[in-house]
This record gives C-alpha cells, sequence and structure tokens, in this order.
C-alpha cells in the first residue's frame, strides 16, 4: 500500500464524507431558497424535502429538525454578516455613520432579519443542546470581532455598551423586518385604513434613526 | 308591557350576550394563565379548551383561531400597560428616569414581553382582518397616549423620535424577554458552559441601559 494513497476502506469513507457533505449543502441551499422567497415561518421540512428530491425520512439523516436547519443558516447568516459590518465601519467616525453601518448591512439581508428574529423564539427551542451550543459559539465569535471594530471606531464606548449596541441592532432589526413584512392582505389594510398608517415599518431608517440617538449618548458619556 | 322592561325577546338577547361575554372572559383568562405558566409558543387551543372545559370545536364559536385569543390579549396587554407607564412617567424628567420607567414596567409584565415578541411574528398571521385592524387601532390608540407623556417628560423629543422610542422599548423587551428565557435545559447549558455566559440575558438592565442611551441622545440634539 502505498503510503500517500488512502485505503480502500478511507477512500470510501472521504467519497462517503464528501457526499454527506454535498448532501448537506444542497438542504441548506434548498432552505435558503425558500425562506428568501417566502419567509421561513412557512417552510417545512416537507417543502425543502422536495425541493432536493428526498423522502423526509431520508433528510431526516442530514439534520435532526426543521428548525436545526434554519438555526444553521442563522450562524452562516452571522458568519456573513461579520466580515460585512466590519468592511462598513471602516472609516466609519461618527454614532450617524457606525449607526449607517449596521442598518445598511442588515436592511440588505433580509433572510438573516428574519432568522435574527425566529432564532429565540423558535429556532433554539426545538433542537438538541449541542446544536444551540455550536450556534451561540458562532455568534459569540462574530460578536466579539463586530464589537472590536466598534469600540474601534467610537472609542468611548466601553466593552459592555458595544455588546449591547450589537444586541440591539440585531434585536430591532429582526423585530422590524417582522413587522414590515406581514403578508400582502395586511399590507394592502395598512394602506387602505389611514388609521393604520403607523403600522408600516421603514426597517433600514428606523434602525438608522434608532442606533445614531443611541451612539450619540454613550458617545456624550452616558455610564 | 312595562316601559322600562325589556321585552322577552330582548331579555333572552342580553342574557345571552352576557353568557357569550362571560365565556370569552372565561377563555383569554384560561389562555392567560398558560401563557403565563408555559409561555405562550406551546400553548394549544386543545389546552385552552381543556382548561375551560369546552370541547374545541365550541371554543371556536367564540374565537377563529389559537393566535386571536393571543392577540386579543396583546391588544389588553397594550390596554393595561399604557396606563401604568403613564404613572411611571409622571415626574420623570431625565433620560435615565425615562428610561427607567420603560424598562421596569415592561420587565414587571413577562406575559406582555412574550406578546409582543410573538405578535408579529405568528399571531397577527392567523387571523381575520377585521381582528389585526381591532388591535392595530388599540395600538395606536396607547401609543399616543405614551407619546405624548413621553414628550411632556422630555420636551426635546419630537413625535416621530417618541414613537421611534416607543418601537424600541416594546421590540427590544419582546426581543430580549424571549432570549432570556430559553428553557430550563438551555439556561443549565448557557451556565455550565462558561464560553456561553453571554448568552444570559437580563432583560431589564439591558432594555433601560440601551434606552437611556437612546434618549440621551435625542435629548442631545440628534435630529
Amino acid at each position: 500500500m502505498a503510503e500517500n494513497a488512502p485505503s480502500g476502506g478511507e477512500f470510501q469513507r472521504a467519497r462517503s464524507a464528501e457526499a454527506k457533505q454535498q448532501r448537506e449543502s444542497a438542504i441548506l441551499d434548498a432552505a435558503v431558497q425558500l425562506g428568501t422567497t417566502q419567509g421561513i415561518r412557512s417552510v417545512t421540512l416537507t417543502d425543502i424535502a422536495d425541493a432536493v428530491g428526498l423522502h423526509k425520512s431520508a433528510l431526516l439523516r442530514y439534520f435532526e429538525t426543521r428548525e436545526q436547519i434554519f438555526l444553521r443558516l442563522t450562524a452562516a447568516g452571522w458568519r456573513e454578516w461579520g466580515p460585512a459590518v466590519l468592511t462598513a465601519l471602516e472609516g466609519a467616525r461618527t454614532p450617524a455613520a457606525v449607526a449607517r453601518a449596521f442598518a445598511a448591512t442588515l436592511a440588505e439581508r433580509p433572510l438573516f432579519c428574519d432568522l435574527l428574529a425566529q432564532a429565540p423564539l423558535n429556532l433554539e427551542r426545538n433542537v438538541s443542546l449541542e446544536s444551540v451550543r455550536a450556534f451561540k459559539l458562532v455568534t459569540l465569535e462574530q460578536v466579539q470581532a463586530i464589537v472590536g471594530a466598534l469600540r474601534h471606531a467610537l472609542p468611548a464606548l466601553s466593552e459592555a455598551q458595544a455588546i449591547d449596541a450589537v444586541a440591539a441592532a440585531t434585536a430591532l432589526s429582526g423585530a422590524y423586518w417582522q413587522m414590515a413584512t406581514p403578508g400582502a392582505a395586511i399590507e394592502e389594510l395598512y394602506r387602505a385604513d389611514p388609521r393604520l398608517a403607523h403600522a408600516v415599518v421603514d426597517v433600514e431608517p428606523r434602525v438608522e434613526r434608532t442606533l445614531t440617538a443611541m451612539f450619540t449618548g454613550w458617545t456624550a458619556g452616558v455610564a
């Protein structure tokens, strides 16, 4: 047996691991596609299985639950948004510019906003503890990187304030995104009844205004 | 027939209307009880029907869906919290005092915090348009009253800023409450793994710190 060539068994395992990973990626891609189109609340495990041409029971060999699929996408969302907000924060040196960096990068990512609101309410509730742990470690890593960049942009911020800021930016974007996408029938109702104009939420400007005030307060020396 | 006595038919209708209202109240009370004990996400229509001794099909003569019951409770929550925050704002004249009034009155109402997060994600999605309209008109009335009190407390705030503030206070309290109550198994995980300490959310102080910064920024003259 040549030293660097895998044995037949190793080769099989490598092939099989690669096939498993490809299948997992196909499942996650289908969930992204369906979630982006219709909002993740209404995407079922059967919808995802149908989209990748698997039976539901076969899909459950790759993921624990529907919620685990979307929690994996939430982790992927943090890994993708984290570097994007770091880039947006480069050169931002005022409360308004920092607020804009957060609001713009979040509003550009509607599926991530949907997932941010769904994760604590639904996704973390129907998965194993190990899945929650893995998810939380990904968010921790990204939050730490963003907190570093934020304190570089606004040196008056304490670490605790920077953590509160990331929590507020993501929680508000998630909540307002849900309010802003109530479905076609309710959107029509809000537009048809002038008394309900207040119910129409424009996510990005509202998040930007709120975060600008918050960063201004902290840089003005609020303890 | 005496002038001031209802006719037999009117009497029957009055009795029947009263009985209907009593039954509706009993259903809403049972939903409050179950939601407070176990969190509203896991309360089913069957749970509520069992608690009031009705069959599920009989319960559906009083309410459209499970979601309509909880949306009615969310409206009741706004009607109860509104006056409470107005009282708490009396005498509050600094950003910190105003932030404390919001954070304290919201954190004291865990079921309302649960409902605030659930309403846009789930409750407004499975009810008639008329139910959504009725709900939105209740929130509008309460938001207007709170905005008035808020601008009296902090006259530097514009109406738009005061509306943003009520939205932020309720959205953050709802989202953080969900994060703070992940269930016993996950709470244990967060406490057992020191890397996950960041996942433990203390709702009231975090909301208070964030709102203090926000009100400070707005009173410092952020446009």
